[in-house]
């Protein structure tokens, strides 16, 4: 296991990552997040695509303009460039399973204009700041 | 959700599949599978890989030519054309996720040759008779 991204400045908090399958001989790669109360993932899109399953705990899923709330066995398919950030509750934890190509782009961050335009829906700026997805109603 | 292979007679017993990914834009197809109590997965191998990840319940595997006892956060990578099978113990189901590549070989079925071979061992015969691995004593 190793702090998530820890050594390239995206903004997270509070995230492990434990890759469980990467072989020469298989196409996907399954890793294992877990993010602690309160914390949460890098908020970026890509080209290859994420397969989600939540494992345990409680949080919320940016998926692109929609803020889904989300508990154990959710399947989320995050789609090609399709912003995304993973968010555990504040009193409980958040793990997941995320299936990817091994082969695969770089993730990009979004500039202050991308935030902006994420920001004009007042649920996308509720999770953005943080507040647990049942304190604005069901949003998934 | 569909029973596991019910329509081309291999042997197996009360198995259920569900895929929970399978997409043209990603490379790896994860799938869970669920092993009634006292059930168990056909026995095969082929060219493909599989990487296990045991979610629920409790049983054992056959894994090449070693029975492994396994529970739940298990991670199992089957190799290239290792044999193996899954049972669940006779009072428990087994629940786990299987990443697969998305193209893949089919699966051969034991000749009666190599299920000689493979019996050899009392411990796989046991496995293969269906006796709980808690029963023969820690395999895994």
């Amino acid at each position: 296991m190793r702090r998530y991204k820890e050594d390239d400045g995206a903004p997270f908090r509070a995230v492990s990552r434990q890759v469980l399958f990467s072989d020469p001989r298989l196409m996907g790669e399954l890793r294992y997040f877990e993010v602690a109360p309160g914390g949460y993932s890098t908020l970026e899109r890509h080209e290859h695509m994420h397969a989600v399953m939540i494992l345990s705990g409680e949080g919320s899923a940016l998926v692109g303009p929609t803020v889904h709330a989300v508990k154990p066995h959710d399947l989320i398919t995050i789609a090609p460039w399709a912003w995304h950030q993973f968010r555990a509750a504040q009193n409980e934890k958040l793990g997941f399973l995320c299936l990817v190509d091994a082969a695969r782009d770089r993730p990009q961050l979004p500039t202050p204009e991308d935030l902006a335009a994420l920001r004009a829906d007042p649920a996308v700026a509720g999770f953005l700041d943080g507040e647990d997805a049942a304190d604005q109603g069901e949003q998934g």
